[in-house]
């Protein structure tokens, strides 16, 4: 099951791929080098998890059109320029993400705020473009507008960020309420926004629309909980990289305070309560069932 | 007259403060840092111009209802965002702004990009709230969160400040073009949009809209000229800085291709064209058209 899912994953991945990079500007006129250092960014690579998400939910509630496609595309720039960012020399100074320089290491500090500013703007300006479709319900455009902003922001994930920056800071600070706040939020928030959206755009209830975002949440616990685990007792062949990280830096994480054996059970918990949920909704995709579960006991 | 505008200038730029207050999120909660970060750089003082400007068309079109506060805030949240991100290291590393720290100066380098991208996304949140409004029309809001994106992004602001930077490090590449580039876009385009924004928002016609862009490019431009003009024969004393910074930077400006008789020939011409257009309409505003032409013949 687990290889079928990931070679689906891919498979999508690469199709949200090609969307996104239509919605990128042109790289041409005398601004040329922000276009560049916008599209570098994007190329780089990643699992493009929260567009795929957003369009499984989409397709779960049988949603029709190209509206959700400005949305992946808006999405996955701003989880990009996070990342961007996040690898400034004031962040986390990374000159490396994915064996590729990053942004402000191609293109130099400067251009790597900059390229940052430009993706988060061109999310709004690309999903604000939604509006301009025919086929698209102005209704449901603006709430899918109005969770992406509030998902992103100080309410969601860069408050997730604000957070887990001074927490880095001050070891000593830490708490398990801290943790879950950055855990809900630095990631949390993105991937519930994604599964929102999507059941937005699709035209879901209300009340269907608070399951996936309850669903969403879980999982997006769950994985960063098993991203803990995996930087334990992973293998490092299958993840590309040396575990024990958190340990040399001496990083609180949920297992720090819960224990490895509780830490997984609370995955497991999690994702169970997740997928019950999801089965109470009358519909059915059952790639994005596997996609969850595969995302929480993942192997990399 | 020049001491009336002045006075009436600076108690419409105070009713703007308060009401951009207003939209601040209160500073409580985990991620209270950024609350504290976003309220410093906004309360750090300006002239409060663009929602002024935004205002002031807001009334030429005889538009009413709160849905222009929204975006009066929106506007000023992306101008301080663009100075909070200007003043960084990475950037012109500046320490002080109108005499007091910058946000990085004051709460670090990484809470100085995190506040600026806080800004920049707050400012669409709350501008998309205005959807929520019962006397606000769903399609100009929908119109002005467009202008809004569009004129501070990559083909706006941004792509000006991209260019600015690129020019600072290589002043011999710099050419009339760049600068005229540069002065369109990085100060121009939000002047456009704020006054965009009033017409749209008050629900001026298309070609009213078309009119006032006009105006607003003309006053950009012209209020930039005036800034290089200041800076080789400004009083220190009025200006509260001191003059000549640009030839000891060595900084190409518009006065070193055009000439300084030129350059004010030109500010004569462009403020002349602009307030004939304004004339055109069928409405009047008295305080707007002087406080065009104050903004231009301004000695600070």
């Amino acid at each position: 099951m687990d290889v079928d899912v990931k070679k689906q994953l891919l498979e999508r991945a690469s199709i949200a791929e090609e969307i996104i990079y239509r919605f990128l500007p042109e790289a041409s006129g005398m601004q040329k080098t922000i276009f560049d250092a916008m599209n570098y960014s994007v190329h780089a690579g990643g699992k493009r998890l929260r567009p795929v998400l957003m369009n499984e939910t989409f397709k779960l509630f049988k949603g029709e059109g190209q509206v959700i496609e400005y949305f992946m595309a808006a999405i996955e720039m701003i989880h990009t320029y996070s990342l961007v960012h996040d690898d400034l020399p004031a962040m986390d100074n990374d000159l490396l993400r994915r064996g590729k320089p990053t942004t402000h290491a191609a293109y130099g500090e400067a251009m790597g705020v900059l390229a940052g500013d430009a993706l988060l703007n061109y999310a709004f300006e690309t999903a604000l473009n939604a509006f301009d479709l025919d086929d698209a319900n102005p209704y449901d455009v603006k709430t899918a507008l109005q969770i992406l902003a509030k998902k992103a922001g100080v309410y969601g994930m860069i408050g997730g960020q604000v957070v887990d920056v001074e927490s880095e800071k001050n070891q000593l600070d830490i708490t398990e309420e801290k943790i879950d706040f950055i855990y809900e939020l630095k990631t949390g928030a993105l991937i519930e926004a994604s599964m929102e959206i999507g059941a937005v755009l699709a035209g879901a209830s209300e009340p269907q629309i608070k399951i996936v975002e309850n669903v969403a949440s879980r999982i997006g616990m769950a994985f960063q909980i098993q991203d803990d685990i995996l930087d334990i007792e992973g293998d490092e062949a299958l993840l590309g990289k040396p575990i024990g990280s958190d340990e040399r830096n001496a990083k609180a994480t949920y297992v720090t305070f819960a224990g490895i054996e509780k830490s997984k059970e609370e995955v497991k918990r999690l994702t169970d309560e997740a997928i019950e949920m999801l089965n109470e909704l009358p519909y059915e995709n059952a790639f994005l069932k596997e996609l969850l579960a595969y995302l929480v006991y993942r192997d990399n």
